[in-house]
């Protein structure tokens, strides 16, 4: 590890003002249309509600409401285009998201739910924030929101974090924290819950500088995840196209990583440019502007974000590394975690069970646990041993033997080549070390 | 920093299913007594009413109840029992909390915000758990809590953490994480917030060894806050009586601070008995008893908790780690941190402008970096310099000069005696190191 001299870390609070929630655009924006049943009651997500119809109940609806189109040549072309130009989308859900077309094509379906018809009610926005009340009185002075993402908690911390740590732009803060959705839908595993964590640095620049480091943080993290390890096929970028950014954007791209289920975000990288600070300010009152001495210029800073989702990566770590091969006619499960990531960095395995072994051994282990997470097992046949080790993913497996006794020397196994290498008692703790910090 | 063999540490989640506070008990038990002015509406805490008003109208308000009492010994005799066995805690809101001479108290009191009398309503109980829910449909079905306190996250996952460790009791699981409650009134900066940090660990025993492993950790743990750097005669421990304590304890003791508003707890040590795991089991149906391979039974394991706060244990090493002194005439003021807790680990100022300088220290601060949060300062004078790290709290200030370009070596200076030793460049990772490790 190695700490970077222009980066600060904080952790920020996960119940903040609600006036930070307004002006990040949040209360306003970060929406999911809903409808409801007037019949059942039941609640659903308009955007994905072509999801409960099969394509031939979607077909028949769009036929008839063209039917009923009949005259209109605007907005009969309206649903050929979003069909047309729908990608990897269903064209059924972009249609009923459409502000007119979508009310019309309500009335052709049935409830999901109790199979009524004529039963929607008319879409509106439910929040995706959580929210909760301060003190015992729940109106709407005393709502309180769980923060949805912790790069606010950044911004309205730049000021603190400049003046106490003395950065001068560019410079970024960093934090690693949960963040919490409201999703009507989570879904496979840890890549959509309702609780999760992010590791999030923003970067500070100098507005004409954007370009040039958006470019460096782009390249520096897709770096990472090769450097943990991750297969290099298995990551790619996806550059948003520039009639998707969103609304505090300039230029984003996605590190995308190819799960069993698809590929999917794990970090996104974004030129948030002076939107978020320019809120802050207009919000709060308070200038954050900074001024650049050496420029001779007093500016709002530029931010370039890197948005990691820490259980998504978890995730992609987790997956990557899981593979099985067959050795000496037995399957053997490895996690081919990169040592900096695996849970446990040894263990130590006393071979033969004679006086001094166990001692040595427990010496060892003693030695090793001043700064490393280690695990001592002297339970069963030593490929079991090894194979229990493989599938937790630890590195290295060190053997206590016959000669450790007599030389003060042990094996080191390492777990993806398996190959071993005879190592002094004594340059154990450097030797492993040196291999976490490679 | 020595990793214990015996403590494995977990992450559990904030948001947890509802059925884990019912088991817990905080549902039930985890409220504060709430009153409401039926005139204005203002909102109350029964158990500190008493603190809106001054110490004659309180008498006054005693004297006519027990005028209206005369006749009723016993009731007067239970009043005169309160006084005088009210500890430090205010005998009037104990007053008020009593059933029966709580409610007729309450007749004699006027509202503290809007001065009528007779208005108050019953009191009720105000669960300080903060409430939301999961889902767009705001009912009953949908309220999660955000969690109070780390330790159930530790409870239910007992199981998964025993069979996916390979532990046996004892062991114990750790962890650190934001826990929140809904508090009327915060309080003394960090010591009392909605939002809070907590460093628990929950210490699984067979039944019969509970008062051996209370008695070691309470001691551990004091130990721990002196080897901190914590002055010994600031801690103290305040023994629960057998009359108070929580539904959950057999004996407590809290590790307490003597704060500047007064002593204040930064950690509870608890004999929680089986009650976590019983009502665990009860709640979730499924056995949570451990089959104690050496004693050939099986049991409930008994939990000794270790529950720290982060957040006020950090405000206690603030707090303590302050001084001021005089030197050559002029003020100091120094943050004197255990080095392990000192945010910078040190600094490095070159000292002359010459060719070569600035090279040599930077080249000192990169290879410093690889181990250690370390700060670069070549501004001011080097006196300014020095005072700037220790209101910082940096343990160790490298000076590069003259001779530093001649032997490669540089001066040392500890902050607290502002002692300076002279040492090799290649030798000052490793001292520096050594003595995070003491």
């Amino acid at each position: 590890m190695t700490f970077r001299d222009d980066v600060e870390g904080i952790d920020a609070s996960i119940l903040m003002h609600p006036k930070v929630w307004e002006a990040s655009g949040h209360v306003e924006n970060f929406t999911d249309p809903m409808i409801d049943c007037k019949q059942c009651k039941s609640r659903f997500r308009l955007d994905v509600l072509g999801d409960s119809f099969n394509e031939k109940k979607k077909k028949k609806a769009v036929d008839i409401l063209k039917q009923k189109l009949i005259g209109n040549e605007e907005l009969i072309n309206k649903i050929d285009d979003i069909y047309e130009n729908s990608g990897d989308e269903d064209p059924f859900n972009l249609l009923l998201e459409n502000d007119k077309l979508g009310k019309m094509l309500l009335e052709e379906l049935n409830c999901p739910q109790c199979g009524n018809k004529n039963t929607f009610t008319e879409a509106r926005k439910f929040n995706l924030m959580f929210k909760t009340f301060v003190g015992p009185v729940e109106d709407s002075g005393s709502v309180v929101f769980l923060r949805p993402e912790t790069a606010q908690g950044i911004f309205v911390n730049f000021l603190n974090v400049l003046n106490a740590s003395r950065q001068k732009l560019p410079f970024g803060i960093a934090q690693v924290g949960k963040a919490f959705r409201n999703e009507i839908n989570t879904k496979n595993f840890l890549f959509r819950t309702r609780e999760f964590e992010q590791m999030e640095m923003q970067f500070f620049v100098n507005p004409n500088e954007d370009t040039k480091w958006y470019a460096y943080w782009k390249e520096k993290r897709m770096e990472w995840y090769k450097s943990m390890g991750i297969t290099p096929s298995k990551l790619r970028y996806h550059d948003h196209p520039a009639d998707k950014l969103a609304h505090y954007a300039k230029v984003a791209t996605d590190i995308e990583y190819e799960f069993p289920f698809g590929w999917g975000e794990i970090e996104g990288i974004h030129n948030r440019t002076d939107f978020d600070l320019s809120r802050h300010e207009e919000f709060s009152g308070k200038s954050l502007k900074y001024f650049d001495e050496a420029a001779k210029e007093k500016y709002v800073p530029f931010i370039i974000e890197t948005s990691a989702g820490a259980s998504r990566s978890f995730m992609a770590f987790l997956i990557d590394a899981y593979y099985e091969e067959e050795v000496k006619g037995e399957k053997r499960a490895v996690l081919k975690f990169h040592p900096k990531l695996a849970p446990i960095k040894a263990a130590i395995f006393p071979l033969v069970n004679k006086d001094g072994m166990p001692e040595i051994a427990r010496e060892i282990e003693v030695d090793l646990r001043k700064s490393l997470k280690v695990f001592y097992d002297d339970k069963g046949a030593v490929g079991r041993r090894y194979r229990r080790q493989d599938e937790a993913g630890t590195p290295y497996c060190i053997t206590v033997d016959n000669q450790t006794l007599e030389d003060k020397t042990v094996t080191v196994r390492e777990r993806d080549s398996m190959e071993q290498v005879r190592i002094a008692m004594d340059q154990l703790t450097g030797y492993i070390l040196s291999k976490l910090h490679t």
